[in-house]
């Protein structure tokens, strides 16, 4: 089982973590113990939304083959607005066309949207992106998470962590689920 | 209004960014104008608790001193268990001492704790770790935020997204709160 989680600039950073958290203790709490995850990024280095004071952080890779994994997870924050039309960056994103789970939180919705993996579904995105993401999908819905099998949306960042950990009982079920949330300190559930 | 934001090697991420979306967002959101932060570090690149996965992020400065700012946050992770018995990290977080408020999520106590800010103070962490606090504090508490007026400690890992809409609203109020909640999609209050 192997993850690519992607990261970019201006990207909302607990979009990002919000899922990793939850998803990367399927390995540290040795429920899944060959899960693996790379961060991957269109740039060396990635600086978050909140301006120059913001975290910067080095991905694991740039724009490597996304062909050998099962899940793609995209996270949002203001730099989606233009990577929906950077064409170099969707066409990156399609390599990941063969995993079976893509998922996002946020405006990621946009990204998996430009990159044709909504065509057909419905999807989410935060409350305030929901009339830019009808372009990208058959239909809008303003719900903290859309399952349509294989591709998952949530609303606005902080739903990363309810998404992280609905994506953990898919993966492994609701008494992994619930082992992961008790450690995380989570009481909560949409 | 300046805040000392600290990280570390294997420290848990969603220990930080949990509560550093909601706090720069009194920047981003305007509600603040004048808030700034640093993310300080006792080492040029920190990676996080998931091994070597894990997420890899580059600090603003190093063993910068601490005497200018108005709120320290130290979040948690297994790199606190070494930490809180490193001289030079627990001397440099004691260059913190003017800030009038210090603040952890999870382990992070353990530092706030050795650097003698618990002192006479009653205080919380991570579920696991309350036996651990208690040679560093007055009284540890099962609970998920302790408020001390200007020592707040909170429990684990995601308690940092309510700690931090309790310190949005410590800093400009109940309204600043609701509207940096609503904005980061969080519907959940302790």
């Amino acid at each position: 089982m192997r993850a690519a989680l992607i990261v970019f600039d201006k990207m909302t950073y607990l979009d990002f973590v919000g899922f990793y958290d939850p998803l990367t203790r399927l390995k540290s709490m040795n429920i899944i113990p060959d899960f693996e995850w790379r961060i991957l990024s269109n740039t060396p280095r990635v600086t978050d939304d909140r301006g120059a004071a913001g975290m910067k952080m080095v991905p694991d890779g740039v724009l490597e083959p996304l062909g050998g994994y099962d899940l793609l997870y995209v996270p949002g924050g203001h730099g989606t607005r233009t990577l929906q039309h950077d064409r170099e960056f969707v066409e990156w994103l399609r390599t990941a066309a063969p995993a079976k789970f893509k998922v996002s939180v946020c405006t990621g919705a946009l990204l998996l949207g430009a990159a044709g993996y909504l065509n057909g579904r419905r999807a989410t995105t935060h409350p305030a992106a929901l009339k830019d993401l009808e372009r990208w999908c058959e239909a809008v819905l303003n719900e903290r998470i859309v399952d349509e099998g294989n591709v998952i949306t949530g609303s606005g960042v902080a739903t990363s962590l309810d998404l992280g950990l609905h994506v953990v009982e898919r993966l492994a079920g609701a008494d992994a689920r619930a082992r992961v949330a008790a450690q995380m300190c989570y009481p909560y559930r949409p």
